[in-house]
């Protein structure tokens, strides 16, 4: 992936472009956290085939977008009718289409700053919950990482516990991948980076969006000051 | 499928059913064109799994369903993450999915009303086009169809030519399949059926909703005798 979706790392991607490469491989990405956060030229960074998904830049829900390289040639994985130049058989979701068009251009219009806020509140949050919470560990990469996504881990804290009493505070948190959210594994992710099971369960992810505002963030310190073990 | 997106003709799904359960063969249907234009008890035909989707029922496009027996157990095409007990990989859209349950109790709580308006406008088309263009063939089964599906063929028609002229007079009809709609080869339901290339290509598909009226009708009628050949 070109950023990870559970602790924002930014992967150094032209340099992997550039090996597979080198070895004749096509390069495809998970360009889904990255795309509306990072400016990327997927011809310079040498990208052969990237996916993204629009509800992560404001876009309704059920539309995403593979990009591939003029020429690049691709095994069609739905079959059936001929949409998509026969690459992905079923009737096509024009009004969400337009809508993503649409997301992605504003979401590129002022990237800069709108990617600047985020990081002023995730640099501030990682301040504080280092500061204020002992034993509390980042991780993922101190800066290498997405503009507004922070990832703690909390000893003798049960990650579930923790989001649950988050909720009842009206903020909408997550504990590793929201496609596991149904498992009670701890987060593979963390585990592959060397955390213990119990360290890599108490884990919190907060992703700020260019809607959050630094009062937000004054609530969320506070609710965590509440809810965490001193 | 359980009803053809062209000709409209209803098959035998339960006889078919039958057969595949005496030879142990899982069966599925594609319901896209028969669910809110039939009455299906699944239990009762005897059907294991049955796709259906949200658009062909006044629900948004880009939301689909599958239906698949209890304990029926299948391979996931899309892997990934563990959306949908882990067959469908995918962040799910919420919405459409409520608005596609709620499309579907609307279309069969009046199905025997709405679908009975359907086939009075159905059969009057049919009637209306055989006695007034000599040489149109109706295609597909003349009551064994679909309540709101009209196929002719033309003689010495080139169905691409019709559908612009029709469109120019606002109205929407089709020349075969939709997935197909760039294609120029005739349908290959109409040649299945024996009909020779020129009248496959002759083809007009008109469907009727259930907020078509009589008035439609009419103004589709005067408008075939203004644009077809004598």
């Amino acid at each position: 992936m070109f950023a990870n979706n559970e602790i924002g790392t930014i992967q150094p991607v032209a340099q992997i472009a550039q090996l597979a490469k080198e070895k004749q491989i096509i390069f495809h990405t998970d360009g889904v956290q990255a795309v509306s956060n990072l400016e990327i030229d997927v011809k310079k960074i040498g990208i052969d085939a990237m996916s993204i998904s629009g509800h992560k830049f404001h876009a309704p829900k059920g539309i995403g977008a593979l990009y591939l390289k003029n020429g690049l040639a691709i095994e069609n994985l739905l079959h059936g009718g001929s949409q998509e130049r026969e690459l992905r058989a079923g009737t096509e979701n024009v009004a969400a289409i337009v809508a993503m068009a649409k997301a992605l251009e504003l979401a590129y219009q002022n990237l800069a700053e709108r990617t600047q806020k985020m990081k002023t509140l995730r640099d501030r949050t990682i301040k504080e919950i280092s500061d204020n919470f002992q034993g509390a560990k980042l991780n993922g990469h101190s800066n290498r990482r997405l503009p507004g996504n922070v990832n703690f881990s909390f000893p003798k804290v049960e990650g579930d516990v923790l989001l649950m009493q988050l909720d009842m505070k009206g903020i909408s948190a997550s504990s590793g991948s929201a496609c596991s959210s149904l498992s009670i594994e701890p987060s593979h992710v963390l585990l592959a980076l060397g955390l213990d099971k119990a360290m890599a369960k108490g884990s919190l992810r907060i992703t700020f969006g260019d809607e959050n505002t630094s009062a937000d963030l004054d609530y969320l310190l506070a609710t965590l000051k509440e809810v965490l073990p001193k």
